[in-house]
């Protein structure tokens, strides 16, 4: 049996690029750029007024004039306005384009303003420091032609605003990857179908297909009874069509779990079957050769639910974005563990944000890995490793967070 | 000028209900439920087989019986095969429901099998401890009747299984924010222009709109050039039929900021008019009774970044989630700063988790607040408190993320 480390990088060795798409800006939010973009102008454009003022000639401060006489009034979006004389200044507002002639801004509060014989005058009560101030001078930020945003960025509002401001309406990013949920099982009966006494109703399918949603890839729901003959015949063109199949149930050490079998006879490398972790042990993973890889989840909720987030949904960002790093987020145990067995433990925990910029996960007893109401109650689970058996409060573990 | 602790709570003050609709299930996923959901069966709903194995009477096991012909064999989804030969077993899958007439199984690890005169018979190696092994018995989970969900729980991948498990195929929730987002400026052209050298392309409505749709908000753009006629004119229906109105620019001192004058005479309450914070300084808030709240947002995009994420998603949240607690993630200062003016500081940093279960926050140079390129680099910011000017690295702040 493997550990959960090498069972998460032989599930990660199978994530594959994936096709393209080009959509309209605000469709990209957050989905993957697969195209570099640059500067198609100077960051600023041009030298750029960054206070509301008066803009004028540096020389005449060091020359200690005063007052200035207002001989033109400049809002941003207006062509700029040429100073003439030397000894005036431009009213300026904050974007607009700093007028030739000019070199340095004055903002409204070192100013004070009065008429004199019909004309505007400003009298600088705080002088400017150095010439360029409270200018944003073309090109400080970004030159033309500089790389802004590499191919391989998953795009946000500041990336999108950045992609807004050189003109990109319409982008290519990563396609959402396609997975199909499987589930299986005669006990299970439809959402809207009343269950008999011995059936319940399937959970483990919506509970994947939410968190599908939340990573942002598709899915669609296919449901077998437990019928050889039905899975021979439904699967392959799924195993064609998806990029991954999620099954649940069915891969445990029961009569009616046929699945791993099933699958190998359908073309699919099995890849490893079993980690020693708890809950989830008996997950089985594979391939098929030119088709989709398949995550056989063990089918109770608990064990779904840690496998979906330590297996499937790195495998769904690895795929998004094969080089970017996912740098483990760590929470501190809020109190003694003991868990003997020689696995990996996943413990249910409530992750709390302590006022000392920690994360506090606190244990949550869970009632069996099939209570899924339990669920509810938790943020995540922290990952204890498989070679301690005594886990002690405050000591920090990798977590696996469902939530938040 | 208010603090952004007085500001935060004026602006959270005007949170209001939002109606609710009924959406599929899946639908759902990441929205507030507006009606509580109760058990309509008991969990587990039968006493439900834990492990693939055996189920036998533990009368048996106590009276130092090894070997059990198999009476009968039941995967899930079966209808119960009752034992009647007290001293023979069922053959039992997960999920089934436990014989009448058993009271205990033991699974296939603890077991063997062999033939005997045509008839399977299983050899107990390692006894169960008590009656009731590897039973998940009815209702110890919850009972029918209890409350599952309360109404004002945000569904996640837990929720939605929990809804499911229960039969909710659709779900009363609340229904999204719709936002206009109003950009102004005579400097700004739309994304597809060549903006003259003079000209910038409209970029901090589609940041704004990229965070709404993150923050599960609906939302439209509209521009007007400084038009107060336009202005005027366009405002008013907006202010009826949207929740809120999120203008960017226009609200500092300069001649062309004539926003907050417009919005009062167009029936627009202001709560307040700037904040002691840097940057965002000029931020503008107010009401239209029965109508829109307004933000009205300095232009420069980190500005506008900053109050966004301090005001517009907590005003967001409030309203979807009026009872919800949102404990305030901390991060360690990695750096000492000085920020002298007796203003909040919002520091722009770059976060890591640390190995120790720790959130670092790295301070980030960002060259103006006009820098939106630099933002990129950015996480978050760091909301450095105004009572102190001197912060040392290793304390504690809480953090404003828009990542991650």
């Amino acid at each position: 049996m493997i550990s959960v480390d090498e069972a998460t990088r032989q599930v990660l060795a199978t994530a594959r690029p994936i096709p393209t798409e080009t959509v309209p800006l605000l469709d990209a939010v957050g989905r993957v750029l697969h195209e570099p973009l640059s500067a198609d102008r100077d960051f600023p454009p041009f030298n750029r007024v960054a206070m509301d003022g008066i803009a004028l000639n540096f020389n005449s401060i060091e020359s200690k004039q005063v007052a200035f006489p207002i001989a033109a009034t400049q809002l941003a979006g207006m062509l700029p306005q040429a100073l003439a004389d030397p000894q005036a200044a431009v009213e300026i507002m904050t974007g607009a384009v700093l007028p030739p002639g000019t070199d340095t801004v004055v903002r409204y509060e070192d100013l004070e303003f009065h008429e004199a014989s019909g004309q505007r005058v400003a009298t600088v009560l705080v002088p400017p420091p150095a010439a360029g101030h409270n200018v944003h001078h073309q090109a400080t930020d970004r030159q033309q032609g500089d790389l802004l945003l590499p191919a391989g960025v998953r795009l946000g509002p500041a990336e999108i605003a950045v992609a807004a401001t050189i003109g990109a309406a319409v982008l290519r990013v990563g396609r959402p990857l396609r997975v199909a949920v499987v589930s299986t099982g005669d006990e299970l009966v439809a959402l809207t179908q009343t269950p008999l006494p011995h059936q319940i109703r399937r959970s483990n399918a919506y509970m994947v297909q939410a968190a599908l949603r939340e990573a942002g890839a598709e899915s669609e729901a296919f449901h077998f009874n437990d019928d050889q003959a039905a899975l021979r015949q439904g699967l392959p063109p799924l195993l064609a069509a998806f990029d991954a199949l999620v099954l649940s149930g069915g891969v445990s050490k029961g009569q009616a779990d046929f699945l791993p079998a099933m699958l190998r006879e359908l073309g699919v490398t099995q890849i490893f079957h079993e980690v020693r972790q708890r809950p989830g042990k008996p997950f089985w993973f594979g391939e098929k050769a030119g088709g989709a890889v398949v995550f056989a989840l063990p089918g109770n909720p608990v064990s779904t639910f840690v496998n979906f987030y330590q297996y499937v949904l790195p495998w769904l960002r690895t795929c998004q974005q094969p080089h970017a790093l996912w740098p483990e987020v760590t929470a501190l145990l809020a109190k003694n563990i003991s868990f003997l067995p020689p696995m990996t433990y996943f413990l249910p925990v409530r992750l709390e944000a302590s006022a000392y910029g920690h994360l506090l996960a606190h244990p949550q007893t869970i009632g069996g890995s099939g209570d899924l109401a339990s669920l509810l109650q938790c943020d995540g689970f922290l990952r204890l490793p498989a070679d301690q058996s005594e886990f002690k409060a405050g000591d920090a573990f990798p977590v696996v967070r469902f939530r938040g």
